[in-house]
């Protein structure tokens, strides 16, 4: 359960009041404002503000036209012209603050992505929790055999067992020695008041990287999308794609055409290479093409087919 | 006057309306959303929107302190701890977003301050107003003759005036000939149907620098202070400061409390050299300093002296 | 002729020395470096310092593999695979550096780019030259007909006459005017002796956006090339375009590879949307497919068509 | 020892070899290309290349000035002057690049600095050695008494003993169980053959923060220079302060003017807030300020008062 009942009790609070404001609201990102979403077996994704909305986007791509523009398209095909063509800056100009608590691991994934704001939790000055992520076994994968950065097979019977308890126990000691070096109880009080304690800024590397730290993280709508495209992808490892998933979700309460526009132009679609898009022609026009003189690799060939859906052996 | 009448609609319409919100609101930020603040000739700054206030900040920074923080700092002083020490990444947390109408050569030392987000009037693709800016004659001063970027004296007489109407003669005469190869009268109609007109992106090139633009622009509040930093000192050239001297008044409708530990911090104050320092702790101890025994060059220890309030011959 | 007697002094004394280094050196771009390539009618690119080759983003990618990889793919393919999975960061550890001269309306499109280092001519500080661009002849394009942000067929006869002869009258006669109010002659000597002459920061102001102006240029590998995709596009403002050809030229010099698989898979090839991609599966099982029963709007249908080298009618 | 010895011969073998070139050239910065500086029990600091001197920071303040410039000021006056007045884009155009090996929960810290290039060693892709962090007894520290956020004083005895065998153990043990969870031994054979191994992405997770990772960090010479007032001050952990006191090293070799001037004004010197500047002021006009006139909280007094090397009682 990621939540503290003060942080339960402070979300009823802040979600209890409203107040009249003459700025671009969203009726359907507001009814979940502050709601934590939960990820993994300790995480949670909540939004905490936004600014803007799809109108703001089209707004500040209409900046540009001023005078004489022809009121033809809609909004939702300016934004997919937008999209197709892309013109980033329109889409910066809404802004969204999350509050996310996330394994360190993913943490370091996500702190990567260098166009957005963090303030994150410090161990330097406070104490973690001793909350720490044990994959579900559905999610303790085998290392891959073909993809050197990927997953193979779900693990099963002893071999999983045994790693799920190695995951807890080592997690557990960890702790142990954690709470022991900085001479604290759960409460806080001196395990032995003879002790002074270990600074809590070294105490911490005894920490694994599976333990839980959040952070506030807020981003504009292109980096958002940018961030979403490459962490939503089937590449990207599944324990950061879970808060991907939920994100995109709440991205289409936020800003519903942009979201269509994102799945269309961006999760959906292909990027064909120079030589890719010749052996489309060729294919189109009737020829048989095979690999051998396609001038593409045997890897790249067979990236290209399952994008065309089709059997790498034609 | 910088507005349109279909401008002083939009704005109306969009002050008139409010709806209720979660998010954090600041009445007094509020109350002026939307409205035009004349800068210059023609120009002015509009906010658009904003996201946070000053108990963002707080929040953001408390993020870091978790379990166990003392309450003993109030939000003021927390706020002024955090400038104070260059904690920039809580004040990113807050956002705002303007309207601004400003003559090109303006707008060029504006786009220099990269962590922005900018969407600018398209002169590629529509027309631009005849609306150029003339200084009034206050602000009409020569060229210093100690500091080469710098202003001295105001024109006078015969000379001020032969300045006004060069200014005026020749962007007219920019205008008329941007218009004619755009072969458009004011209406948009062609001023000779046997003509083509020539491109907009290219007619554009006849244009002179004190044209205006608009552009919509977005910034954090971090970043928002440091581009106010920069061009609300006494060096920056007094066209855009005009610009950086409402947006500080309007920085403290926004967060009053942030914006006075920045007057206290940043506005106000001295950054001191290891060379300044020793001195003033000289001088402190009683010693009477002189600049040939000062390790300070004659520029240097004129600034010193300045910051200290004392005469440079001391 | 855009250089002065001094600059290609200059450029022929840097030319001419060369030192040691253990560092990673390209003897193809050593070969030009300092040289101005002349661009337009009075602009140039120069470069004038570079940081890494090829091998600098291979042994970045390698970095992030360490122990135990396979020594499989050589160099050529690894920057394919890199560039086709937009894997940028091995990118950014190369570095370039130009002195680029251009005029001003192209540099307010350039520094769009927010992801380089600029140092630029100062006209607050310093004098501009009497340079200005005028078009060549086959570059004096009527508006397009079809698309607001494009140009349409080459004006001929009388108008193209007449633009030339406005371009070039309004362009002097901004430098006189600007030459008056500054109450400088061509050697810098005083007009009349009994005028201040205006400030630099603000006569500057009378000069139309066609002057060129100066500045060096810093970017990291993987920006340059998101640089020059963008304005070596067939939509991208022919002036900036010209710019954009001869970097690429360049960029074939200093990063062999690099540029192979940049052309590959961001000059040439597509991006298909998901919509365009399952209309491209269709037709290579077999189907044909209008654009009435595409999912795809009559622009996007052309596009798509386009893209694929068939008759849209089809 | 942090060094393989595979990476000590490429090490000799990269310095073994120079080439010409035309670029700027640092020969002191060349002398310890490549070279390992050792950090901490494991860690180092190597240059792996440079763009840019001195005299490039210089040119490029230069562009600025073209025509008409004096050249009274020479390069370190220059290099002050731009210091003092924060006018950072010169110093962007020098460029440096490093390989780090550093500890995890330092590279956490280390990562903040957004401004910068990395490619960091990827555990999702190849295993991590076996190698953390343990620190010295001498900075063994106890958690600070006045500062949630600092160090006190140095473990001794007994508690420091048990601190230095809990963090052993529990990092040995860590690896232990990430060899077992990955299945493989030293030398990358199974441990046993009918299990399958966790995929690597999640098997790291088991790791402590002590654990070391590496990477290549390039950043402009502004930006390094502001990582390094950051991360040098004593308020800074001690860990990560150790590798910026090395890098301050290695910019006096390579910039030696510039670190002079980083010294004077950024690392030397005080920032005095609006009412600090006003005592110091009223002080050295002979008057005897107390906190309580001061309009400074004690806290700020005390600080003021430690700036100026005077006893806060005064």
């Amino acid at each position: 359960m990621p939540l503290t009942p003060e942080q339960r009790d402070e979300i009823a609070h802040l979600r209890s009041e409203a107040v009249p404001t003459r700025r671009a609201t969203v009726a359907a990102l507001e009814d979940i404002l502050y709601e934590a979403f939960p990820v993994l077996d300790h995480g949670f994704v909540r939004v905490i503000d936004y600014m803007g909305d799809d109108s703001a986007v089209v707004q500040a791509a209409r900046v540009s036209y001023g005078r004489g523009t022809r009121k033809v398209s809609e909004d939702a095909g300016l934004i997919r012209y937008l999209m197709r063509h892309w013109h980033s800056t329109p889409f910066e100009m809404c802004e969204i603050k999350y509050h996310v608590k996330l394994p360190i691991f993913v943490a370091r994934q996500w702190i990567r992505h260098r166009t957005a704001n963090v303030n994150e939790y410090s161990a330097r000055y406070s104490i973690l929790d001793k909350e720490f992520y044990v994959p579900a076994p559905e999610h303790l994968s085998a290392q891959s055999t073909v993809n050197r950065q990927g997953r193979g097979e779900v693990l099963q019977g002893g071999e999983a067992a045994r790693v799920m308890d190695l995951l807890r126990e080592d997690s557990e000691r960890a702790y142990r020695g954690y709470a022991e070096m900085l001479n604290q109880d759960e409460d806080g009080a001196p395990l032995d008041p003879s002790r002074s304690g270990l600074a809590r800024e070294l105490a911490r590397m005894n920490l694994s990287l599976n333990y839980y730290t959040q952070w506030y993280w807020k981003v504009d709508l292109h980096n958002l999308m940018h961030f979403l495209r490459l962490r939503a992808d089937s590449h990207a490892q599944y324990e950061i794609r879970a808060y991907a998933d939920i994100m995109i979700d709440i991205l289409e309460r936020w800003v519903p055409l942009t979201a269509d526009a994102f799945r269309e132009y961006r999760l959906g679609g292909a990027n064909l290479s120079a030589t890719g898009l010749a052996i489309v022609r060729r294919m189109l026009a009737g020829e048989t093409v095979a690999q051998a003189d396609s001038g593409l690799s045997k890897r790249e060939w067979r990236e290209l087919m399952e994008q065309l859906g089709r059997s790498p052996e034609l």
